[in-house]
């Protein structure tokens, strides 16, 4: 099967983390290697790698500072410190990499796992080791276990409508419908302000050999009109409890348009954080900068005044299917 | 009452015609001295500027000649030339600067003024003269009687949302309710790809001292949602005798959420033109370059695939109110 470099942006190679980094995204396609923490931290800070990816850069930082005390290479192993001192000093720097940043419960499920042995009487080392390799294991097998089942939501002759991007599963599930016989092609949305339609999702469907138009966001109702699509899939940044769920501005205007044309709406969904409903989700509005700067320049005069909600919510009344990712992400 | 420099882009001073030109708006307010019917046929195809502009520089452009005629400086009445033949001459050379606009109807008016005059035996310069500044006379008050119409539908209190530009009229009667008492505020999407949204309705709604927020093209559903918008005012390029319109791309995906949300739509609509229906108005699929390049720059990799249509049909079904702007436009 294809595997989209954003499915799984990070990865260890000879003590070496290699991070995608995504900034460079789709224009070239260059791995950051990382040798310590301090090299994790650096990369978190610059945003090189966004939400799965700083995940996986987390989780993997902890198995390459255990293969570096074995060989002596980390400076805060110079001193006299035991294994679990040392992870909770990783864990410390990465906590603190960007503080807004609830990385404190995957770094917990490390300290706990090396408190846990310790307590056993068990080897650390060989405990860490295995609760994060574990770990990543089982959140591979669950993605991929989605890629088969978004596969299996594709029917012949689908022409499908994305919005925003979703990292990595949908473009590997086109390309699995696709070897299973099944034609379908895609429609992109620009995804304004930052474009990860066009930059993401139609570079990974064209890696993928998938067909993909792009259209500009406004396009959307008149495509839909002149039944170009018969599907929409989009992913989500939350759930509720109740099915609604927030995702990217403009979610919600596909999915309104969606049910005008009886669209199946397919969302990818998170697992719920005991939030009761969308109506209980911040939304949060962003610096109007980010969408009156474009690649690094102003694109309208200074004195206008923006407003940029990041994310809309779509409620569980227009959602036709959630394929969800199960608990563990 | 504030005028939009848009709301008149060109007009005649002691003998020079001058055109806004409205590639450099909003950044600079420049306007080019067009001396005679070359400049006139150089302004037009450069695109300097725009619908309504145009109309306004083609029937100037026969007041400058007439009046050049008088002081010989038009290259082409060196020659034995009367003026009606004269005026023919402009007439080709309007109707040719731009070969798939229909030019032809409004030089057609100069040109039957001229013929009826000459053979009800009457002054040929005299009669042009009067037609042309009576016809333009008469749009004039027609625009202004509509900016009327338009600040009479605006309340107190009202949060207004536009896309694209509706040059001129828009932002006078924003202002004119506003002296009015009335405290309106508007929402401008951004509208791309070309951005009217932000470069022109913005900068208009600006200049005439009218609260103005810009919002990308995708949080339309999102603003409505969180009820920001009360009302949705927006132009239209052509309309059927049924009462559908076509405007620029997006407009119908926000006539849906419109309805959606029981918001007014009002729209300013033009003379039908002998269409009966949306569905009998041909489209423009423009080319993808135009939002794959963004002021000049090409803002994907070249191998994405784009798919723009230029404009899309809000079926009179979802149109709450029509102002329209009468014959003769």
């Amino acid at each position: 099967m294809f595997e989209s470099p954003l499915f799984w942006p990070a990865y260890i190679k000879k003590n070496v983390l290699y991070v995608l980094d995504e900034t460079l995204v789709p224009g070239k396609l260059k791995y950051i290697p990382v040798k310590n923490v301090k090299g994790a931290v650096n990369v978190i800070r610059q945003m090189k790698t966004r939400a799965f990816g700083q995940f996986l850069v987390v989780l993997n930082t902890f198995l390459l500072e255990i293969q570096n005390e074995g060989r002596g290479l980390s400076p805060a192993s110079q001193g006299d410190c035991s294994l679990q001192k040392h992870l909770q000093y990783v864990a410390h720097e990465l906590n603190n990499s960007r503080p807004t940043f609830p990385f404190a419960e995957v770094t917990g499920i490390v300290i706990g796992s090396a408190q846990k042995a310790r307590s056993e009487g068990k080897d650390v080392r060989i405990a860490v080791i295995k609760t994060i390799e574990g770990f990543l294991a089982g959140i591979r097998a669950r993605r991929l276990q989605r890629v088969n089942e978004i596969a299996q939501a594709l029917q012949d002759g689908d022409g499908i409508l994305t919005h925003c991007n979703v990292s990595g599963e949908l473009a590997m599930a086109a390309s699995l419908a696709r070897t299973e016989g099944k034609h379908v092609k895609f429609f992109a949305t620009e995804t304004r302000p930052y474009m990860q339609g066009a930059k993401l999702t139609v570079w990974e469907m064209q890696e993928a050999k998938v067909p993909v138009t792009l259209i500009p966001d406004n396009a959307v109702g008149s495509l839909m009109a002149d039944g170009f699509v018969n599907k929409v899939i989009i992913g989500s940044d939350r759930s509720a409890a109740n099915g609604d769920i927030a995702n990217k501005i403009g979610s919600y205007q596909i999915a309104v348009l969606a049910r005008e044309f009886r669209i199946p709406l397919i969302v990818l969904t998170q697992p719920s954080r005991g939030v009761a409903s969308g109506a209980d989700m911040p939304i949060e509005i962003r610096d109007a900068d980010e969408f009156l700067v474009f690649n690094g320049k102003r694109i309208f005069p200074p004195k206008v005044k923006g407003f940029y909600p990041g994310f809309d919510v779509v409620p569980y009344q227009l959602i036709t299917k959630a394929i969800a990712i199960h608990a563990g992400l």
